[in-house]
């Protein structure tokens, strides 16, 4: 868990912004992702990231290896006929005083077979750290939990 | 694929504004749906909105028109006792130039039968045009695409 | 269903603010019941808060009340590895002459059974009145409907 110190530098107008900055970011995260495009969606991570996740042995670093791991997905459904869709929300944001925004979210994964039913794939929990550079919200750090390996 | 051409005449607090509005506005536009509201819910469309969905031969166009399909729905949904529910989310806005937003979302639809187990029933993309007349937001063409039918 | 008269005293920033405010209460009130949290998730509605959900013959009154029924949830579900998770969204707010907010919304609740298959377990709808106290939001009523009982 990461460790948070919520502070509350923000009026309520200041703090809808960031909400619906942070909604629009993890909206086009997710459509990139979807769609296949693995280096848009690693350009959201910054060069230094960490992704963890409990299905792989240690941390994924930086943007190369992101892209890398959304195209073997991405082949391994497109041979499967599966399609998947990633589903954020539910975000409870914490801003803290060095700029940066911890965001505890939940992601759900639809599953959805060629002339098949859909189905959820995956119920996970995410944490990530997102930091702002050049003007634009990226993530330095995320954790994700699935609900079916605790 | 709908053009789109990402503009920035949005300060953040008017990004936020706009972002609110968009959600508030799918948000009573569903519940119109799942609600059976057919005609209600018909009038968040434009007098000549285009609606195209993969199950049906051609667009359907006009307000009586989409009121009707959404009439032969929910009584199919009456007569098999399930309740269906749409869930829109994962907003991708892309404000343009001439006034109009390209809204790029996700749709989940459950079923659930009475006294059974509830299910996810699709999973949909949905690509609109949304148009401001007479203050408020109006579709002026959706685009609904299944991912059980790419 | 709560009886509810939509007014229009916001400006487009202020019903922003107060979207992103009511989003991020939800968030952090389902994050606090999903893992356990139940006198904090209870703080989030008022002393004499009113609780209504179909399978319980009389609504649950009181923060005590409210939180010992998520205690004995909490408990089941740990008896049968089953992790819950609550999901709102689709929120349908009308803010009212008196200063609360009637919500209307949808719960998704998942079931993750340990090294099983993540599932749809209820599809919910919920009326909320939030009100203000002490600068912030708290839940006065809710109703819960679900959609396999209609």
């Amino acid at each position: 868990m990461t460790a948070q110190t919520e502070t509350q530098p923000y009026s309520a107008t200041g703090f809808a912004a960031l909400y619906a900055e942070i909604q629009q970011f993890y909206a086009r995260h997710m459509h990139l992702l979807d769609s296949g495009a693995a280096d848009e969606w690693a350009a959201d991570f910054t060069e230094d990231a960490s992704f963890s996740v409990p299905t792989l042995p240690a941390p994924v670093s930086g943007r190369d290896a992101l892209a890398s791991a959304v195209r073997r997905t991405a082949d391994a459904n497109a041979a499967s006929g599966e399609q998947h869709r990633h589903w954020p929300g539910v975000f409870d944001i914490w801003p803290q005083e060095d700029g940066s925004v911890v965001v505890h979210s939940y992601t759900t994964v639809y599953a959805s077979p060629r002339g098949g039913e859909s189905r959820v794939h995956r119920v996970c929990t995410c944490t990530d750290v997102l930091v702002r550079q050049g003007g634009r919200l990226l993530v330095r750090t995320r954790e994700v939990a699935r609900d079916d390996l605790r």
